[in-house]
């Protein structure tokens, strides 16, 4: 292998992947799905959630902390809400089962949720989000994490990064769609400073005496602030009351005290809220596809960036000329699959 | 009168605030409806929501822009979307005939939500949500307004303030309740610095040139700025889609451009999600309203205040001892009583 790195499919990269997870154990649907999530991180040049995951994924596999061989079930009622008992898998793959009930559901009733329970996360959800504007579907999602982040006026952390995402569907294929920790920064931004020794920016973290601070190492000791002050505290309180309380799973603080340490992957639930934009209009005047363009154009015509260009550009390039891997990260990937 | 002012109970203060509006030409239920909204704010000391209000809502009647006789027209298909049409009424009046159905179906079917279209907006969204809390449904509301905002990383004002409000239900009574402006600050405190000549804090504005401002003035002819940074401005855009777009109804330009002014009130709909946490958490272990309870205790147990703490303490006051209005306030309302 050469030191510029390698270049392959995305095809080729997630059979790579899922075979590496199929060694560890994993179910075929456990094994495609985690793959396929994590590729999808690559191949948008979102390293953070790229094929840097799977060590952190095997690791909470031998830790015990997630159940390779679980079949995630489903359960629908006919009622707004399906929901899908990951029974100890990776999530991915309780969002695979539940995803087409879940589009079926909000095109029927015009409004529908998924409800995950009882699954390890460690994924972005914008993977998530894409499936269903795909499928023509607008939809939120949202989960706790571990605690990490101190409500506004506290100092102990009790929330997590807790990340909210909405996607709304585009004719273009390329949806409008945002995915962001509700923490000020995410935590793996703090322990990128720490190994570089550089100080945090302001208003990131306070130290384990509730006092701001830039250095990484209180930080990490202390707690981080969530995004906006007041309101990104009041989003991420939201998030553990719909996405952990009302869906009957873990709160941060309940996945904190489960794992014991922020070093293996959080096991929580996920909420998934699908809205179908033609019901919803049903009636009224104007597309509805049609006239978010009009707000699109208005956005990206004043200069602003809308969400996620970064990253479509990155697939586009991933798509035309294979995701390019650095040496170092195909001697990782060689490693691994030696296992 | 003294110059101390006057003491009314909410319900002698409903009675003369609702008859304002029935003498201007109101329905028996836009002018009950209208006047809980503005005395449930003037009680709990939200002063730019109270009787301040009333005059604002008769400009909007004499500029012809809110039609006084609407009945609003509920359409429910038995779906999870019900739709109330409130042919240009004020927008309490047609969440008045809404809620009552959209608390049912949430309890039938888990999830659903209520689009109100066509209606004039001046209230703030907790009045709804402590309706929803108080059948013991947890809910989100959110609404365009009109633009005043750009988008982050843009200089044109595209967005609206964009109310966004959450509520979980509470058995002390008083639900955890949220409700705030996706912009930095509301539109109503750039003006207050503008009368009192004060220059705004930094971060809030731009001015016409795109160039950031602390002067009032310049900040009302340019935009303001979205909370949170790129994250904020993306949940307003994500409002504009929802309780813009999606339910067929305008966008904060549109509205705009409908009204030629932000002086009058904004027309426009709203989007109302109403979850049963009950029938979320069903089969799974632990009461989520009790589980809910010690979120809370563990965010004010850390000296970290709940959100609409400071507005509870002025509502049991003025349940106690009654409304208190200045001399200036009862006179206004005499003024506008002899109309």
């Amino acid at each position: 292998m050469s030191e510029q790195g390698i270049r392959l499919t995305v095809a080729a990269l997630t059979r790579r992947v899922e075979e590496i997870f199929r060694r560890a154990g994993l179910t075929d649907l456990q094994a495609r799905s985690v793959a396929e999530v994590i590729v999808a991180g690559e191949r948008d040049a979102c390293k953070s959630h790229g094929i840097y995951r799977i060590e952190g994924c095997l690791q909470t596999i031998a830790a015990g902390k997630v159940d390779p061989r679980a079949e995630p079930l489903l359960a629908d009622d006919g009622s707004a809400v399906i929901r899908v008992n990951a029974k100890g898998a990776f999530s991915p793959a309780a969002f695979a089962l539940g995803a087409p009930v879940l589009a079926e559901r909000a095109k029927q009733l015009g409004l529908a949720a998924l409800a995950i329970n009882s699954c390890t996360h460690f994924s972005a959800l914008w993977p998530e989000i894409e499936v269903l504007t795909e499928a023509g579907i607008s939809a939120m999602a949202m989960c706790p994490s571990y605690s990490t982040v101190a409500p506004a006026g506290g100092s102990e952390p009790l929330l997590g990064t807790n990340p909210f995402a909405f996607g709304w569907p585009r004719a273009s294929g390329q949806p409008y769609v945002f995915d962001f920790a509700t923490s000020v920064a995410a935590r793996g931004e703090i322990e990128l400073h720490r190994r570089a020794g550089k100080a945090l920016p302001e208003g990131w973290a306070m130290d384990a005496a509730g006092q701001p601070t830039t250095d990484p190492e209180r930080a990490l000791e202390g707690a981080m602030l969530p995004f906006g002050g007041h309101k990104g505290s009041a989003i991420s309180t939201m998030i553990e009351l719909l996405a952990g309380v009302m869906i009957g799973d873990m709160t941060s603080r309940d996945a904190l005290d489960y794992l014991g340490t922020t070093s293996i992957l959080p096991h929580h639930g996920e909420l998934i809220i699908a809205f179908c934009p033609e019901r919803f209009a049903a009636g009224r005047s104007g597309n509805p596809l049609d006239r978010a363009e009009i707000l699109f154009e208005a956005i990206a015509g004043q200069g602003a960036r809308l969400p996620s260009q970064r990253r479509f550009a990155a697939r586009e390039k991933s798509l035309a000329e294979g995701i390019h891997l650095s040496a170092d990260e195909a001697r990782m990937l060689e490693r691994l699959e030696q296992g």
